[in-house]
Parts: C-alpha cells; structure tokens; sequence
C-alpha cells in the first residue's frame, strides 16, 4: 500500500488567504486540533519574519505533539552574504524546531528578475541553507517553489536546484506550483520524468488558479509523490492552496492509500468546520466531502432513488467522512451521534430512552436555528444536563436594558441594566462597559459578585461573531462563540438570535452557568 | 485547433443546488445573458415535469439568441408503454424546442434497483425515446447518466446504451459522471476507450463530489469529447457541477481550443458575478479566474514580485477574462500599494507630495487600530477621497440612541433614535429593528428617504463582525465589515471600535456615502 505523508501548511501559506488573520491562540488551537487529526507536519509560521510567529514557536516548544512535527517556514539566505550570517536562519535555532522547510527559487526569470542574482549564486543559496541546518541536527525539506514553470522555461536549471539540495542534506523536496496554472497532464508528466531522477522524499504543492489544485494534488501521488501539501478548506493566497479534505478523503477512500486511519477519517468534517470557525471564514456548502450540502439530496428523482439505495446518488457513504446525508424536504436524524456524544461526556442515556428522544429533537432544532455545537462543547454539555435535569440553575434573569448613546462626534456610551433572582434575593444593577456586550458582561457579574466570588477567577478569553443568514444583512441572525477561561481550564459557548445582544447573553449565561457548575462538582468530588 | 462546444446547464441542473430557486424572469435574464456570451447550448429546464419551465421555453420561443441554442431536458419514456404515450415526450413537442437533452440508465444498478425493470427494457427505453423525438425533426443529445460508474460495473452493458442512443439518432452521447466520485486518471482512460467506438459527438458532464470536476472536464477534453456540460460558478446538487467559468478559461488559455473568441473571454468574470447575483449566492471569493480575490496579493514578497514582473505571481494576466490584479493593503505591505490603489482610483498621488505622506500616516494609524482594508476598498476609497477633500459629507450625525431591551423570557426589542442633518434640515426619527444595528441602519435609512430616494436600490448583503483583541474578552475591540450591493456593484466598507454598534455605524454610513458618491459621479459623468 502506498504510503503518503500529510503536510498542512494552513497556519503558514493559509493565513495568506484575504481575510484570514490568525492570533497566536488561533494557531495554537488549529496546531492542536490538526495534531488530533493525525496530520504528519504542520507548517505554521515564518519566525524569522514576525514576532508573533516566534512567539508561536517558543509556546509550542512546551506543547506536547502526538502525531505531528511542527514545521518553521523560511527563505534561502539572502545573496552574497554567508548563511549563518543571515538573521532569518538564525531565528530558526531560537525558534526550537526541530523540522524546516526552506523555500527557493529554481525558475529562472525570478532568479533574474527578482533577486537580480545570477543563477550560479542562487544555487550556492539553496546549498549554503540546507547545509547549514542540517548540520545542526535540522530535518531541512526543500519547497522548489515555481517548479513547473521553471521546469517548462529551463529544465536543466530547475532540475540543478532539486539536486543542489539533495546534496546540501534535504531529506525531501517538493515540487510547487506556486502560481498554480498547470494542467493536470503536465503536473503528471513533470512528477513522472522527476521521480526516477531524486532519491529522497518527493513532495507536491499545488494552488487552486486554474481550479485543478486537488485533482493535481491526486495526479502528482499516483505519479509517485510521498508528501502532499495543503490547507484545511484551501484557503490561501488568491485562489487557495489544495483543499486537504477532499485530498484526505480521496487518498485514503479512491487511491487506498495509507495516510490516516479509517478512525481519523471520521473526523474530516468536523476538522474542517472547526477550523473556518476560528478562521471566521464561512464555510462552503458544497464543499466536496465536508460541506452541509456535499450530501444533500434535492431532486426528487434523486431522493426517490436514495431511499431505495444510497449509492445510486452517493459516490460514498457520507459517515466515512463523519458527515450525513440529508434529504432537503425532511430532516432525517442522527440519533446515534447524539448517544456517541452522551457517552463522551459520561451521560448515561440509552438509545430507547424517551429522554435520548426528546435531547434529539432539541438538538435538531436548535441546529436548525444555526446552533453549532462543534465548537460550543460547553454550552452542548449544559444543554444535555438541562434536559436531564442534572442541575439547577444558578440565577434567573428579570430583565435587562442595554442602552448605547452618541452625541454627534462625543465617544459613544454603553450602559447595561440588569434584574436577577439568585438564592432567593432580587439584584437590581448597572455598568458601564466598552460596547453593549461588555456593559451587560460587567452587569452581570456585578450582581452574581457577592454570590459566587470564584467568578473573578474566570474571564472572557475569546469572543467570536458570525452572521449566519448573510444575505439578510444587518437583519441576518448572529451565532455567538465565547470562550472563557480560569487558572484550570478553556471552555466555549454559544448562543444565537437575530439580535447580537441575545445571542451574546445567551453565550455569557452559559459561560458563567459552566464555570459555577464545574466549582461545584470539582468541590463535591474533593470534600 | 481542436474545437469544442460549451453546453451550460445552470439553468437545470444548477437550479438542484440547495438554496437556487429560479423564476422565469431569471431564467430568461441568465439565458440572454449566456447567449451573449456565446454559450453554444443551454440547457434550460425540463418542460414535461414542471409548469414554470413549461411557460419559459414558450417564452422563449419569442426571444432571439445570437448564438445559442436552447435544449430542453427530460427522462427516456416510462417503461412498458409506447414513447408516443408519455407525457414527458409529448411536452417537447408543445415546448417548441428545436434541441432536447434526453437522460437514461447506463449503469445495471439503477436498471435494477431504481427503474426495477429488466436491462432489456431500458435498452428499448432509450431506443424508442430518441427515434420518436427524432423523427419528428428534434436534435437530440443523450445523457448516459452515471456512464463511469456503469462502464466499471458491467463494461459491456454501458456501452450498448450509448449504442442504442447513437442508432436511434442520437446527435451526441455524453458521458455523465452523476456521482461526482470518479478520478481523473478514471475519466481519461474511459473517455480514451469511447472515443474511437463513437461516430458522434461525445460530452461530458462531471460533478464536484471528490473536487475534481474541473479537472475531470479538461482531462476528457484532452481525451476527445467535443461537448462540456456544466453550470456557471459550478451550481448543482451536493457539491455542484462542473463550474463553466474556469472550464472556459482552461479551455481556451490552457489547452488553446476554438470554444469562444477572444472579446468574449472578456466577459468571463462579469457573467460569473451576474449569475451569483440572479441566483442569489455569495461570490466566492477564492473562485478561480473570477473571484475577486482571484488575482489579489497579500505576502509582501509576492507584492514586491509582482510590480517587478506579474508574470512571477500570476498564471495569466486578469484582463484577459475581465477580472483585475489588487494589491491588497495590509500590514504585509507598505507604501507602493497604497501608490498603486490611489492610481487605480484616478486619484493624482505622487510618491513626494506631502498629501501621500499624510495619507499613508492615517493609514498606519488606523491599521494599527485594527483597520483592515484589503476586505474594505469602498472604505479605503472614501479615506483617500476625503484627506484629498474631493467630495462633502452627505449628512451630518447630532446623535444617535440604540435601546435593547428584554423582559425575563419575553422576546427582546431593538430601537434606535437617530437626530441628523440633510441639506440643512433636520431629520429626527425612530425605528426598530431585529438587533440593534438592524434598527440603527433601519432608523439612518428612514432619515435619509426623502433626500436621496436611490437609497431604496441598494441593501446589506453581508455582514461580518471578527473580534481583535480576543484576551480583552466581551471589552475587545471589533471589526465590522459590510457588504452592500445595487443593481451593479458590491462594494465593503469597514468600521472598528471597542463598541460593536459604534464600528457598525462607520460601517453604515461609508456603505450609504459610498452609494451616494458612486450615483452623484455617474449622474454628472452621464449629463
């Protein structure tokens, strides 16, 4: 069976996609849910160009890995100076990686064009860097960004470059097709003629231009490719870097290739939901194997026919993926999902159990409404316990007013009144805040102060806004993710509403209900 | 050079794609419209199963097209009765249509399981079919649905249906991969083994199922179909079809097929916009060939590149399918693409004049607040418009109020009161809203009505809110993006502030100036 190793450069050459910016927590958490995944190498970040890159890196020396190698990015030295000169390399021994991937040119009017170097020069480049590091104990892959441009311009060259870093000591190159143009028929005879001639790791890395990135992705592996290269969802630079999760899908479910297991798999969908989550990038419907729509069925013909055998309209079943068909006109349920996930939170609930029912059909609802519990496994676990009455709760809420006011160009004001019940004694009070939400935050905390003092412990580490209905515009429902923290522990809620100050008290009030009921049992199971 | 025909299915097999519903009048308005791109067939809908298509072929059969032929769609006859029988058939003959489309099992599986008839039966299905529409004058192309799966199930089987279809008349027989799960190497080496056994054109349909439609489509091409099906921007069911809009491209700039000429090419990204508009889906922006972020630059190195010689970060050059090269301004790059951007608005800038340094300042600052331009160019416009104070404001702000209220479990109300003024009268009124910014857009439209009546043409149509400095919690500061769209452009404009109602309403009032700006320049350029 062939073997291919995934490598994810979402944290690197994805955050390059317009829109997307990525906080050092963001790319901790994708790093994380990508390790999870079983991804091989995560290429995350350039520290020799940006501080908050090295920051990156020096947390997650302390950050335990099961599957992954983390990857530093960075560039050939720069011409005419030495390499341990080159400050850029030297950011790559701080940094504490321990794998690296360094990209140069090999087409050359780059060479000539823009480093304005001879092509001499730019392969002492390539030779100086990897030699470098590898002979400080570095794992150096080579990047041959341009490759098949370069190639179709100057063969003899391009094919020097590859060569020049083998020998340096890399112990894979990857062919690029960095402006993403090629044709899949010259990304297969191009990988074809390579593969004979290098005796390291071959890697690919395809761009989306000419929207062929997966299929060449797929056409560079059956020509022979060990390594593939790209982004959860494809973002990236203009059109998107290859798209990982059909590439995941099609290499373990069409090739039969060994790259993640069959358990791994499962978790495809929820990887890639997770990651346009913090991306805040809206997730394609008809994106291939993930989308909510990859395996929706319409047409009547259509549905007819899946009743009677799935595989007339599915090219596979859509559990492999962990996504589920759904047939437009009526939901159909997944009861077993709702029971993996009981258990997971040591709930115990049997299939035949009115109960598991009557949680489904919540569930069904509120996702209908555009809950997504994927990323809000606080507010899902308090959900379960409310419905199985597995606690009361801690306040009750009167009423509130949120008032914002502007005088012509004066700073505008946010103030929050607040009612609430909590242990028998009505709190009546208010607060100012920097925005609406804030005032309500500040608000209501103040009237649980007295109450629950472990609450200072606790604040707001994340707060997330997402339109839904985005056609609706300013009318269009909001979904709210918030995540909270304490000394001990992160946890995420959420609320939804067509007002954002609804959706964002309902995912408050979850957020502080998660953390007194957290108190409480941590204090019952240590007294 | 190698010549193929573009057959568009947007209008059928598009309209299955979840949340597509067309009426007539969009279907007449994309059909002229692909018409006068020189689509060679359109396949518009499917006059024996649904009234709607039944009145837009009779329509039709009123309205010239230049150069496209309109095809009607429907199934080979029921089983077990005369062709002359059905109702299906009889409708091509009422519809008018000159060119049908006729779809038919290739594949034993669906004979078994979904016709429950015998392979026999099917075979006469498809004979009889197409001899009596032929017979009566019609041109008629076959759909051999599901061919690739069919061809690997019962190889021989598969190909007696194509034969069937091409001895009873059949102008075409197109190879469908309905499941969307085939390879590309699947398609090449099937579409190789057709070719020479077929005396009549060969088409190929693909769908988006494994991400690989595209490269499906060009690979059958290089195999030797003469016919594309697909749908403009890859609408279909499940993950869609095969997307036309860069099919055409690769077609015609990759592979250098006589498919459409030159000027036409031209028009690529504005039908691309066109129909997302009609059809009433987001743009994509990563979309190959026609995204707007299609040929946008973000990394620095990139930039620099670029400005040097496109050709290094760029397949083609974007004119040639009428799309246009950004530099995007981000923290990633520095003063040249702000040059750049003020010489794309017209905008007399030189790199010495002290108004440059002065604008680049602001820039700086507000980048540093958490401005984002590259997502905000209607923004970005209006700030270099008003430091090189080219227009007045529309409308003055006195104040503004917003109220949010909720009582226990009653549903929450929104309200704004806005006090401004327009052409030196005052405006003061209220409105409500479904959120708090919805009221206050609501209470700014209802103030400014009855000066500036275009400003019912134009309405929200996205609406993002990502949070900055995500450890401040519900206290951090917000980025507010919106887009707004009219009957010809989309624009973005951007506002940021610690309050989410305070960078909404910079949002806000850019997207209205913008509008206003936008109609005053064409009114006088027009008079």
């Amino acid at each position: 069976m062939q073997e291919v190793k995934l490598y994810d450069t979402t944290l690197r050459d994805g955050a390059q996609g317009e829109g997307i910016s990525y906080s050092v927590t963001d790319k901790i958490r994708i790093a994380q849910e990508l390790d999870k995944l079983g991804i091989h190498y995560i290429e995350s970040g350039w520290p020799g160009s940006n501080p908050k890159d090295m920051e990156f890196y020096l947390k997650m020396a302390r950050v335990r890995l099961k599957n992954s190698r983390l990857v530093a990015f960075g560039s050939t030295r720069r011409p005419h100076i030495k390499a341990s000169a080159d400050s850029n390399l030297k950011a790559f021994l701080k940094c504490q990686a321990k794998f690296v991937t360094i990209f140069g040119k090999t087409w050359d009017l780059h060479v000539k064009d823009v480093l304005k170097t001879t092509l001499d020069e730019n392969l002492d480049m390539i030779q100086d860097t990897i030699s470098f590091l590898a002979s400080r104990g570095l794992t150096v892959f080579y990047d041959a960004e341009h490759f098949f441009d370069a190639y179709n311009a100057n063969r003899e060259y391009g094919l020097k470059c590859l060569l020049a870093a083998i020998e340096a000591g890399a112990k894979a190159v990857v062919l690029c097709d960095t402006n993403g143009g090629t044709l899949t028929s010259g990304i297969t005879k191009v990988v074809q003629e390579i593969r004979p001639q290098i005796n390291v790791w071959l890697g690919i890395h395809c761009h989306n231009d000419a929207d062929l990135a997966v299929a060449n992705t797929i056409a560079a592996v059956q020509a022979g490719a060990d390594i593939v290269q790209g982004t959860i969802n494809g973002y990236g630079e203009r059109c998107g870097n290859a798209d990982l999760i059909p590439i995941i899908a099609n290499l373990k479910l069409k090739l039969g290739t060994n790259c993640i297991s069959d358990e791994k798999l499962k978790e495809l969908t929820k990887v890639s939901h997770f990651v346009s989550e913090v991306s805040n990038m809206k997730q394609r419907n008809d994106q291939p194997y993930a989308g909510e729509s990859a395996f929706a069925h319409k047409a009547g013909v259509h549905i007819n026919a899946v009743m009677k055998n799935p595989k007339t309209y599915e090219h596979i079943e859509p559990a492999l993926v962990g996504n589920r068909r759904r047939i437009l006109v009526s939901e159909l349920s997944g009861k077993t999902a709702v029971l993996i996930r009981a258990k997971a939170l040591e709930l115990d609930l049997e299939k035949d159990d009115p109960k598991t029912k009557k949680i489904l059909k919540l569930i069904q609802n509120l996702e209908h409404q555009g809950y997504h519990f994927e990323a809000a496994e606080a507010s899902f676990q308090l959900l379960m316990q409310r419905a199985l009455r597995k606690y009361s709760r801690f306040f009750e809420l009167e009423g509130f007013r949120v008032v914002v006011e502007k005088r012509s160009e004066k700073k505008i004001t946010s103030e929050a009144i607040i009612k609430i019940k909590v242990k028998g004694t009505k709190e009546h009070t208010a607060a100012e805040g920097d925005g609406p939400v804030n005032a309500l935050d500040n608000a209501l905390r103040k009237a649980l102060a007295d109450f629950y003092p472990t609450l200072s412990k606790m604040h707001l580490s994340d707060f997330k806004v997402r339109v839904l209905d985005e056609k609706a515009g300013t009318a269009s429902r909001v979904r709210v993710l918030i995540q909270s923290q304490d000394e001990k522990d992160t946890w995420s809620t959420i609320g939804v509403s067509e007002n954002i100050i609804e959706a964002s008290w309902q995912a408050l009030v979850d957020s502080v209900e998660y953390k007194l009921l957290k108190d409480k049992v941590f204090k019952a199971t240590n007294e």
